[in-house]
């Protein structure tokens, strides 16, 4: 209740400050005899771990994954799974600064009025860091979905927009993602992103973006209506991450514009089974998946870690002006992309398990 | 688990389908000591009630609630509160045609996938008929609201797009929602939308919509990071209604164009207490309130209950034709407002009481 | 978390005063294509109906149970499962005196403390009215288990002590249930008993007794360690029963005194199975169901509605004297049986279907 | 839903297995501002710790407890609080015997139907060594008690009886506790203890016990009616330690031999204060606390780890013998009793929390 858990089958509990000794998770709920060791786990990890371009933040952590429970002679016992993440890099800062005064939109102001505490270094909890213990977790789920499900899941992510500038749908190749570090599916839109970026991040300034999530090979009948509706559930998933400010399914806010004939998903029977023609629902129809490919947006606003000076208050109530020199993301939304995976993989690990419970 | 119940400490379950014979909710976890009656629930349910002009469904239901528990001589208990509202326009109308095939981008082929049964009459338990009793919900919670909050708590929502059409925010007016069956702020756009939807109505088209809502006088504090996020759970709160494709915070998918000097609420001091100089944030910052007005919207799909024969399947895995004759909405997102204001008032009942339950 | 709900997976929550309009529950968790009606749940609403003997409290009620959900064509649909039954024994009692009086045993005072209010007609939210919404859910618990279990489960309960008389084991007759008001399996002991309760009534008093329930034809696999072990769940749901003050499985505190050859259940092979040579563990090792009969006791406490008069307070802190006068059970275990019964069926179909969902 | 947690406000996840890596929990709802280190925890841990006295198992393990988040200059910051626990003495002894083969009375058969797969190395998941988690998450629940009640609260516990021998009531002296190896607060009992024990220990056999745990200070108004009655959580925290086969509050069992008249808690009013002149209920009545001590028993069954060879089959079907060799516990019951008490404490100060939320 507290609120540092996610699922309800497939369940899972982190912890961790952005510069305590080590963050982690407890993963309560994973079925037994599912082939797992930390080779399944780490390339989730590098893939997340920031530092790899200019255009991320230069925190450097190796995200070494360790697990400690849970796992016998290579295969899951059905117990908690518990993996720990140690921090190497924390700097040891000055942060006298920051720890009286409130940056404008971080948590920083929040945290103090909610706990009448915080720990300042870094972000402590509502850091990005904490992002790592849901990639561990995320990749766990993959494993999940992967032995239950014949064939195994698809879950993979991309960036679509950043800042003004979309990709073009007409270019889309998922091969394109390993060569920009930007998880752009466009590669001409990820040339111009590469100038477009270097511009803001040499103004010490920042922006947003937008990131889409696609599961394929899932299987129909996922989703417990009326308030635990998949997509209900993969919108809480997706806007618990940090700086995410909107989500969307299929066609989301494009479709208040449509008509209904033009939103229409028409059914066709194909060897003997159902086909779409469309898939303006992003596969999920009355909160239940229908087969079809499951595709979700998220918006992430720019940080605040700014250069410009911003008017702000410190906790003894006098107006200061906050600036954040030093290393910071140009653009967060890039960093998110791992981790909307990883959200997106156990919101539905937990769902097949749901499924599996009450199905006759 | 089985996704019928919503919350956690203010926590409801809803029961009912279309065509049975009542639907209703239990809400466990109000409170002693809350003077309640019907007449503090029926107003609202009377304000969602269809068919109150020709741009809702004909559906004529009395929605008459009564409370079969939890409340003494005008005051709640803290036992479970049991809300009934029986259904009486149940037409006995043939649906030998739906009950085999299933109407595109309704729940008909999903349920059928994922139960093997379902009731097929007016939609059963995915029709927009079990939103009554999240609306009688929805006003218990506000009394929650009013009784623990000093000055009491403002929800309200309105329609701020239908189809491609947008309020202007400079007319923004709450009062005019009075003037129009559309919960339009803006009596320009209003007359507009009149004569727009009615062109919809008579095409026996339908179109989709954009709703905001917005709570004010909340105290900062409210939420639990990192997966219980305010946000994270007012976006699983709102996408569970029905037709909803898309759910943002404050400036939502519009921040991902923003700098992050657009975007940052500053902050200064006014009468000695903190003020913020915009509302970007939409008055949640690291998934806690801020004490800012919380605004969200959402995207509403245009309903595929159209005149238009599509194309379909059946459950013998036939292909037919589908339309839909006789009552329907051209444009269910009129009827999602007082549904959307009832969701967003369960959730912020439910984290007052939790943070109540953690604060310190 | 206001504890009306029980179970996880098999979820009710009840509602219901004593002398409301009406009590029920609303099952959430019911896996679909069950046949269910009313006349699966009746029979064991008469069972438990008070009234039925000089032996239990004269009120009376028709106990008619009503479905408003959840059921279609004769079976379950895999929505939420509302039951609802009248109260109709209401007397119009004078309750000034009790109103404002504490009596001594029970919970009038703890429920005036914890809420600052009460319902105190009858008991209110605290009287064994409640059971019968707890043996409605048992019956339909039944139905999943018989339904998901190859040969069904045979769960029954039975009055082993009433004060200091116990039955006698190597009488042990389940057909004996039937030929007396107690629930009693040896016929001796009932004829003891029916002298010694006639007593007990007579002299307005009352007196405690023990009750058993069996489960039998249980998978080996049901529970869930380390603390939703199948034993200590029991444990919760046979304790929240009216007047329980204990709870053992198989030996109980007998076994403290055993010794570990003396306690030890021996394993076999018999026809290519398992088998055990004796069942101290009252048929759960380690938390988990080991295929034997599942054994559980509950002690329950002589109510404490009295002639005698008895020293207590009133909410005004004035020193009183409380005694019962009319109706009461002399012993309350008796009326028990049926509600321990149903207890242990809703826990065993929810750990039935908690199973499923985390096997492989 | 895997099990592997406690508590819904105050609650903790375990993780670890006995010859893993670590063992550890997360607490998640702690409630910031809590002055807490390790000191707080580490003698918690000490007086649990076995290889203590010749009764105990001579397993040796240096149980060092590390915070590794929550906690930011000495005091709780609301966010989890992850404690690790390292494994250092796991004997690289031979487990091909228990590897197959399943001792009757453990969890090993059960494991192995359930999951298809276990760590038998000392006992894996199902090992007492899990119990140093609860002793921790115990140890901070006192925290938390202690820094919201007035005064505090007392939570303690004492062995009541070893085998057939009980304490003398008249003679109980909680000093007496830190003067045997036993927690038994009878000096007599204590020294024919310490004999029979031996004997026991010698013969290779093993004997159960029973353990009395006494909560003192606690407000009245904890526990939420129904199903969550605070002696319904206290009895499933109890039976969900090892070994455990019965739970009682108050006069427990011994009330089903109580007439009304001999089980009544008569009150008056002293000092402006209700009191009670008993306390058969337990210091519970309805489920809800009284504000009398909470009084609570718990039966041990004898391990069936013994000398003695005992029939058993193994994973491949074959009829075995199995007996235990080299370190075990004569009576299970003595390191239970601070077990007892954590599991007493957390479910204390989850219902403190409980309450705040739902309290007006």
């Amino acid at each position: 209740m507290a609120g540092n858990a996610f699922g309800t089958l497939f369940r899972f509990t982190t912890f961790g400050e952005s510069h305590g000794p080590a963050i982690g998770c407890v993963i309560d709920g994973v079925p037994p005899r599912i082939p797992l060791a930390e080779t399944h786990i780490q390339p989730w990890l590098d893939k997340r771990k920031p530092g790899q371009s200019r255009f991320t933040t230069q925190r450097r952590e190796a995200d070494v994954v360790k697990i400690l429970s849970g796992v016998f002679e290579g295969q899951t016992t059905g117990t908690p799974i518990a993996l720990l993440i140690e921090n190497t890099d924390q700097r040891s800062k000055d942060y006298s600064d920051i720890a009286d005064s409130f940056r404008p939109g971080h948590a920083d102001y929040t945290y103090q009025v909610k706990y009448g505490i915080r720990d300042f270094r870094g972000g402590g909890r509502a850091s990005a860091r904490e992002t790592a213990a849901r990639v561990a977790a995320g990749a766990v789920a993959r494993r999940v979905l992967d032995s239950l499900l014949p064939g195994g899941a698809t879950i993979r992510g991309a960036m679509v927009q950043m800042g003004p500038h979309t990709v073009d749908r007409a270019r889309w190749d998922w091969e394109e993602l390993a060569n920009n570090p930007f998880w752009c599916p466009d590669a001409a839109a990820a040339r111009l992103w590469q100038s477009y970026l270097d511009g803001v991040r040499k103004a010490g300034s920042s922006i947003g973006g937008v990131v889409e999530v696609v599961a394929e090979n899932l299987p129909a009948g996922l989703g417990e209506p009326i308030y635990d509706k998949l997509d209900a559930d993969i919108a809480k998933a997706l806007m618990s991450i940090n700086a995410v400010k909107g989500v969307e399914i299929g066609e989301g806010f494009a479709s208040a514009s449509l008509s209904g004939e033009q939103n229409a998903d028409e059914m066709r029977m194909s060897a003997s089974k159902v086909t779409f023609l469309s898939n303006h629902a992003g596969g999920i129809l009355g909160g239940i998946s229908s087969g079809q490919p499951i595709v979700a947006r998220i918006a992430l606003k720019p940080t605040s870690s700014i250069l410009t000076a911003m008017k702000s208050v410190d906790r003894l109530g006098r107006e200061v002006e906050v600036s954040t020199k030093g290393r910071h993301d140009p653009c967060v939304a890039i960093r998110a992309v791992p981790v909307a995976e990883a959200m997106l993989a156990v919101t539905l690990a937990d769902h097949l398990l749901r499924h599996r419970a009450l199905s006759h």
